[in-house]
């Protein structure tokens, strides 16, 4: 039986290696990994005295030579196939174990193109290709992690070939996931991210136990590791719905800074929102807005979950269904142990932090909508312009920064009421904005929440004067929205009659 | 010069190849495509000739041979890679041209893995992928639409570096796509769809103006040619938010057979649905529901905008931003021809229809969650189960068939009244089921609709009684619902106290 290694990632491989021959097999190696090999005391032979063909190019053309593709490549149980070996004086390749060098290692490395052109593989993913077309008789190991069941496969004779196809199934996932990526980086660097393919890839982090709904299978699946990084299971398993309710309530609660945040959402939508002057009095001031929605909600704890605020998470009559927390000590751990149902994660960080994507997308019949990601920044309060007669005090422009960021992440249309470094109203997902913004009135009301003085934000223009009229019926004294609509004059008319600040941001963020 | 030509797609290659030979360069070939240029007189050289190396193994090992690869790889303008390419007599390739056969025909044709495996191409990747590394000096062919540009700048003395660039990224494109389709093939077929990697991907439709926002650039992206072939503009150009406002009405519109369906959606949820006697009724009628909202919206028509339909969609007063229709007739179109904002799109096709994918998708940060997709199928109303005294009429399990697949199709939470075949209000989105409730009802009334006697559904179960008592206060007659509650008893008992009659589906439609 007879190997080639040749491997980007070394660890292990020495060890593999010294087994395989301790098996019988024979090693063909190239470049580095020979050197290692034999540095190392394995009887490797180079490639290039196994072909007799030299290696040329500086490596260009190692590998690509009819005595290994042969080798690989020639059905063991066609007695064609066999004779031709024979006669051509082609041995058999058994075992392929090449992994590529990460081309995402490169670009992180260099910005100089002609050292990422030189640093894409071609002999690596041929050879893997080679091998995973014929897995019955070829091992192709691409996973440094494999090495071990492979032995143990060979000694005991099991590798079989249900083994063997799934080991030709991440042989062609790990060449589709390398070109994805060079097509990918070309399109970013040459067509501004819009190129004429999108490849987008993920690895998967976990199967949940079902999709959006039970009769659904779903599944986690993360870029770069994110999850495996920054996500952290310490009580109970997240759903599908939990890991977009998460999404939403994260990138809420991580949107200021270091302060003190809480976010409670449901359905991915915020129904609490408050920063105080610490955690847990931004929790209390959180509920008030909308308690009942927040019973089985999802809380995002911008900071650590200590045994304090966990006693009053757990106290009677509320219930989180998900807590995710920057950071989670043990005591506040224990205490939800008798809480069977409350999940708990952590990003094992001091605040929460969001991924660094630059594009999102969005399926839909036949295909998707692929965009750059929207992101709310603080400058638009501050370079926001007041169009108004009254203009707003610092402590009601901060009111105006909350609530202008709970708008652009909340899903359109939606008018959200922020008082006092907390949200007490919000109307979210309508097809109306003024609906919304009854919506969001009513539930104050029955909340008993007083809107007297508050901030008002629309993350879309007021069409019509009505929207403002309510607001100011209801105490609204300061108004934040993108402007632009053909009736901005009235609308600001409506605003100055009832004594009312409003801003124009001239940015829009719908969200759906 | 020299080119070697190896396609599947065969299309215009001997108008290429000839055009090259008039240009003095030397065809080399294999296989199919070395038979078809020589019939056709071209005066092409066999690759197993040129390399004096038989081809072996059923063709599995031809063109991976150095004389080949070192032809394609080494640099023109390296005096150490010229010095090599002379001494082991490796003449340049200076244009690869190759095409694969596409995959997806492979598993389209025949289930026999035998087959499928036998067809993964291994020496074409190779090619193509080492063309595109040398891109500088190798022309990569791999796009039969590029055989008349080619030939130009090739006269004209044109192929720049950025004509080869885009040809390079073209090519690695073909190959990320190939072994993505392998890769996923073979996820689906042993691992239930959900493997260790998940490719997605798709192919430019167009640039969308923006994306999201104005701030954002976007684009559409589709699968298996699925816009370009069902999809068509006829005035105006699809925005980004345009596209999944079009899926969510066309989503609605299509659940019905060839019934004539109108579905009227503001943010991807509808504001309008009725299907009467013909398309013009249910456009009244749809209408009628929130015409507020449905200003500026999108409105799917299942079946043909004629003239007639297009006259009372283009009176004053309304103003529909998108018609997407299964037909649209020519004196339909020209009605539109002063409405210079409205947009029309077509399927070309009797009925609207959706695409055939069995997942969908969704980002979030770091990564996406992957699910099957949810279908609401009549059988779930027909197997309901009433829990109550009353039982539904045939024309009420009708309307209730209507408001189950509307809620099934509308963002979480939401509540859908219907009466008589026509939506008479909606509540959506929100983190609150019985507020979704409050609000429709609320703009019912607005809309001065009379509520009685129609029929609820909920796409989640009621968690409690008040949702069944404020229905039961509008005149609400049947309710419609998954059950499940652990309050299931308390909830029936109100329905039962207010002659109200319910039925469980036991299947819930969270969608987000």
């Amino acid at each position: 039986m007879r190997a080639l290694i040749s491997v980007s990632d070394k660890d292990g491989v020495v060890e593999f290696a010294k087994e395989l021959e301790k098996l019988g097999w024979e090693i063909l190696s190239t470049g580095g990994t020979y050197k290692l090999l034999v540095q190392n005391g394995v009887k490797a032979v180079e490639v290039s005295e196994y072909t007799k063909s030299p290696e040329m190019f500086e490596g260009r053309v190692k590998t690509l030579h009819p005595k290994i593709h042969g080798g690989i490549l020639h059905k063991r149980d066609d007695e064609n196939h066999k004779k031709q070996a024979m006669e051509f004086g082609i041995g058999g390749i058994d075992l392929v174990c090449v992994n590529l060098y990460p081309f995402k290692a490169t670009i992180a490395r260099t910005d100089d193109f002609n050292e990422i052109i030189d640093n894409i593989d071609i002999g690596g993913p041929a050879m893997v290709r080679s091998a995973a077309k014929n897995f019955k008789d070829v091992l192709i190991v691409t996973d440094i992690l494999d090495y071990d069941e492979i032995l143990d496969r060979l000694k005991n004779k099991t590798d079989d070939i249900e083994f063997r196809r799934n080991l030709m199934i991440k042989a062609y996932e790990h060449t589709a996931a390398y070109d994805s990526m060079i097509a990918n980086y070309m399109n970013k660097r040459f067509n501004g991210g819009f190129g004429a393919k999108k490849f987008i890839v993920g690895s998967k982090v976990f199967d949940t136990r079902y999709g959006e709904n039970p009769h659904q299978k779903g599944a986690l699946y993360e870029f770069e590791n994110y999850f495996t990084n920054n996500f952290k299971a310490l009580k109970g398993e997240a759903s599908f719905n939990n890991m977009t309710d998460i999404y939403g309530a994260v990138s809420l609660a991580s949107s200021f800074g270091e302060l003190p945040a809480i976010a409670i959402c449901k359905h991915a939508n915020p129904c609490g929102f408050a920063i105080k002057g610490n955690l847990l009095e931004s929790y209390v001031e959180a509920l008030k807005c909308d308690p009942i929605s927040a019973f089985g909600g999802v809380i995002a704890i911008n900071g650590t979950l200590d045994k304090e605020l966990a006693l009053k998470l757990h106290e009677k009559g509320t219930f989180m269904e998900v807590i995710i927390a920057a950071n989670v000590t043990d005591e506040a751990l224990e205490v939800f142990a008798d809480k069977k149902r409350t999940k708990i994660f952590t990003q094992e960080n001091k605040f929460l932090a969001r991924s660094d994507e630059d594009y999102n997308f969005k399926f839909i019949d036949g295909g998707f909508v692929y965009q750059e990601r929207d992101f709310v920044d603080d400058s638009e309060i501050l370079d926001a312009k007041c169009v108004t007669k009254k203009q707003s005090s610092k402590d009601e422009l901060n009111d105006m920064l909350m609530a202008w960021k709970i708008a652009a992440l909340t899903k359109s249309n939606c008018v959200v009421y922020v008082k006092n470094s907390a949200m007490v109203a919000i109307g979210m997902g309508m097809t109306s904005r003024v609906d919304a913004a009854r919506a969001a009135v009513n539930k104050a009301n029955d909340m008993g929440l007083d809107l007297n003085g508050c901030t008002l934000a629309s993350e879309a223009f007021f069409p019509f004067r009505d929207s403002v009229e309510i607001a100011a019926k209801v105490g609204v004294k300061n108004i934040v929205q993108p402007g632009g609509s053909i009736r901005d004059e009235d609308v600001i008319k409506a605003a100055d009659e009832n004594d009312i600040a409003m801003y124009f941001t001239g940015i829009r963020h719908f969200l759906h």
